[in-house]
C-alpha cells in the first residue's frame, strides 16, 4: 500500500539548512511530505515514493523553499511609541535632555505599566504580522519594559497570547533584569534581590518564561548581579542567555558561557576569551545588526573569530522600540552581509537553523528535516542570494507554520 | 448651488508638505476634494463648504495622509540579476576576479541588451510594485544599460511602458553616459560624440526622454565630456541632472549648476564651492543613502552646507543592480535619517516635494495643493515620525493616484 501523506510539495528547490550538508544544503528537484504538522520527507525526487498519496499536492513550479524563518530576539511586547523621541534627536535634542522629559527606555516602562494584556498584544500585533509576512514562523519575546513582578507577567502573559492570535510559535524570554526601574533609586542590588526572589520564581511557577535574560553593562548590570540571575534560574531549572558586549568589554561572553548559556547576544565588544568561551560552551552568538545599524555603533563583533572558533552564528531583528525598530529578518540579513561581511549562508543559517539553535529548539524547527515541525518559507527567487542581497523587498510566495 | 466634487477624503490628518508652511505643513482636521483627477481643495474642514457634494465621501478616520511619493532617480528597468555577484563578494571574491568573469556593470549591459522590451518591462515591474506598494505615485527611471541607441531606446520605451502597466507617473531621463561599453575599447570621447550624435537627437526625436543625465567619475566621464554631453541635451531642449562627486569631488555639483541642473544626485564629495554654485542654479541635491550604505560609503554628503545655503534635498532609492538594489523609499528615509541625520521633515520633504522639485514637476505633484494631480499616500500612523523611524515596517493604509 502506497504511503500517505497530508500534504505534498513538490518541484520545489530546497534549502534544507541541514547541518549535516554544506553550505545552504541544497537539495535540487526537491519534495517535503508532511502528516500531521510534521515533516516526513524533505530530499531529492528520487528518493521519494512514486505512488505517494496525498489529498494536497502543491506543485512550487521550481520555487525556493526554506525553513520558515527564525527570529530569536526581540522585546516585539511593548507598551508606548518612540517615534517623536527619534525625531527629537535629529532635531540634535540630546539624550539627556529626552531622559529628562520622561522619554527614553523609562517612557516605554510606563507606558508598558499602563497597558492592560489586551492594549500589548494589540500593539504587538502589527509588528508581529510584518515578521510573518516575511516567512518567519517562530519569534522570540522578552519582557523587560515591566521591571515588576505584576508588570513582567503580564508582558510575557502577553507574548503567549500573541501565539494564540496568529499562526507562529512563540518563546518567551524573562528579561526583568533589562534595565532599573525608576522607584528602586538607583539601588541595583535590591533590585536584582527583587528578581531573583520574586519575580523570577513567580514567573516559572506561572509557566511563562522558556529562559531567562539579562542586561550585563556599564549602563545596567553588573557580572555578579546578572551571575546572581544567572543561579537563580539555573535554580528552577531554566536557561539563560545574555545581552553581553554590546557597548563595551565586560567580560558578558565568557560568564553566559560560563551558565552554559543558550547564546550570547551582541557581542560588539567580545575579545578572543569570550570567544573561546563561547566556543567551549556551544553558545550561539546571536548578532543583531539593526541595532548596530540604528546607534551607528563602529565596533563590530569578531565575525571571523566566531568563524575560526567554530561559534554558531544566529541573527535576529532585537525588534525594540529604542535602539531597534526594525520587523524584518530580510533586513537583517542584508545588515548582517552589508555591515558585518556575513556571507549569504551564514545569514540564512542566522535565521533558520541558528535561530532555532540559540532558542534550544533546533530539534523542533530551523532545518528541513524529517521529524521536525513543518515550517515552510516558499520563496519567488532564483537563487537564495536575493533574500540577502535585495534591499526592502519581499518575495515571499506563501509560508506554512505546522504543516498549514 | 452646492459644489461638486468626485470624491472628498475627510477626517484626516494632512502632512501637506506646502512650501509657504513650516516643517511637514500640517493640517489638522482636513479634508481633501478631487475632481478630474485634480486635488480643488486640501485643507482644514472648516474652510470647507459643509454642504459639498461628491459621489464618494472617504472616512480616513483620523489617518494621515501625505503627498504620493516620488522616487525621483532609479534604474529601475536592467536585465539580468546581480545577486550572485554580490554572494562572491561577501565569500571574499575580489571586485577585478569579478569583472574578469563578466561580472559587474558589463553583465547588467550585456544582459540589458540581450532582453527585449517585453523582458525588460516583466522584470522592473516587481520592483515597481513594491515602490507603489509602499505609496510611490511617481518615478524617474533611467537608461544607462544599454550603452547603444538600440538598447538605450528599448530601455527608455520599457521605462514608458511600466507606467502603462500600473498607476502610476514615470518620468525618464536618458543616461548614455553611464559607463563605457565594451566595443568602445577604451576610448571615452569615441564613444561620447555617439552619445551626442546619434543617441541623444534619436532619443530626442523619439520624445522617450524628459531630462539627461551622465555619471561624471574617474571611473566614468570627465569633466569636458560630460559638458558636451549636456551641451547636446540643452541644444535639444532638454533639462539635465547629473551623477556628481559620488567617490571623489571632481567638481561636479558647480558643472551642473552651470548648465541650470534640475538636480545633482550622490553628493558624497561636494565642496562649498560645489553647494553655493547648487544653491546660485537652484538646483536640488539628490541623496541617495541606500548607495551610500550598500557600497559603505563613509563620507558624507554635507547636509549642513546645504541647509546653510538653503539647498534643497531630495531622497531616492537609486534602485540598481549594482550598488543599491533598494526598492523601499521608505527604507531611504530611514538612512537618511539614520546615516546622514536629516530630519524627519527633510526626509519626508526629501520623498515628495523635493522629489518633484528635482524631477522639474513640482506644478503636477509633490504636495497637497489645490491644482495639483491628487496623488496621496493614507497611512495607518500616530504620528509622521513613524514613516522614517520604523525599519520593514509598511503602514500604508491605501495609495490614490491622479484622483483614483
Ligand atoms: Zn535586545
Ligand atoms: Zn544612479
Amino acid at each position: 500500500m502506497a504511503e500517505s501523506f497530508d500534504r505534498i510539495w513538490r518541484n520545489a528547490r530546497l534549502a534544507t539548512l541541514r547541518g549535516d550538508l554544506p553550505d545552504l544544503g541544497v537539495v535540487e528537484r526537491g519534495v517535503i511530505a508532511m502528516r500531521d504538522g510534521r515533516i516526513v520527507f524533505a530530499g531529492n525526487s528520487s528518493g521519494f515514493p512514486i505512488d505517494a498519496d496525498a489529498p494536497e499536492r502543491i506543485d512550487c513550479e521550481g520555487r525556493w523553499i526554506t525553513p520558515g524563518l527564525v527570529d530569536c530576539h526581540t522585546h516585539l511586547v511593548f507598551g508606548g511609541n518612540r517615534a517623536h523621541e527619534f525625531e527629537l534627536r535629529l532635531q540634535g535634542v540630546s539624550y539627556e535632555e529626552i531622559a529628562r522629559a520622561g522619554g527614553g527606555i523609562v517612557s516605554t516602562v510606563a507606558a508598558t505599566r499602563a497597558a492592560s494584556e489586551a492594549e500589548l498584544v494589540a500593539g504587538a500585533l502589527p509588528r508581529l504580522d510584518a515578521l510573518i509576512g516575511e516567512g518567519a514562523t517562530t519569534i522570540e519575546i522578552k519582557s523587560g519594559y515591566g521591571l515588576n513582578t505584576e508588570t513582567e507577567m503580564r508582558q510575557l502573559s502577553a507574548a503567549r497570547a500573541v501565539s494564540r492570535s496568529r499562526p507562529v510559535s512563540v518563546r518567551t524570554t524573562f528579561l526583568g533584569a533589562h534595565a532599573l526601574p525608576p522607584e528602586a533609586n538607583g539601588n541595583k542590588d535590591r533590585y536584582i534581590d527583587l528578581v531573583c526572589r520574586e519575580m523570577l520564581p513567580a514567573v516559572a511557577r506561572a509557566g511563562l518564561a522558556d529562559a531567562v535574560d539579562a542586561f550585563m553593562e556599564g549602563i545596567a548590570f553588573s557580572r555578579d548581579q546578572t551571575a546572581r540571575v544567572f543561579s537563580a534560574a539555573k535554580a528552577l531549572g531554566l536557561p539563560v542567555k545574555l545581552h553581553a558586549d554590546q557597548l563595551s568589554n565586560l567580560g558578558g561572553a565568557a560568564l553566559a558561557s560560563e551558565f552554559s548559556a543558550l547564546s550570547a547576544d551582541h557581542l560588539e565588544h567580545t575579545d578572543e576569551a569570550g570567544v573561546t568561551a563561547m566556543a567551549r560552551a556551544n553558545a550561539v552568538a546571536v548578532l543583531l545588526p539593526g541595532a548596530f545599524y540604528f546607534i551607528r555603533e563602529t565596533t563590530k563583533p569578531p565575525v571571523e573569530l566566531f568563524r575560526a572558533y567554530g561559534v554558531k552564528m544566529a541573527i535576529a531583528t532585537d525588534c525594540n522600540p529604542g535602539s531597534s525598530p526594525l520587523t524584518s529578518l530580510l533586513l537583517a540579513m542584508n545588515m548582517g552581509a552589508t555591515l558585518f561581511r556575513m556571507t549569504v549562508a551564514e545569514c540564512l543559517a542566522g535565521v533558520t537553523r541558528e535561530g532555532a539553535r540559540a532558542l534550544g529548539i533546533l530539534g523542533e524547527t530551523g532545518t528541513l528535516e524529517a521529524g521536525k515541525r513543518c515550517d515552510l518559507a516558499i520563496w519567488d527567487i532564483d537563487r537564495p542570494a536575493e533574500l540577502i542581497y535585495r534591499m526592502g523587498f519581499n518575495p515571499l510566495q506563501s509560508r506554512v507554520w505546522m504543516g498549514r
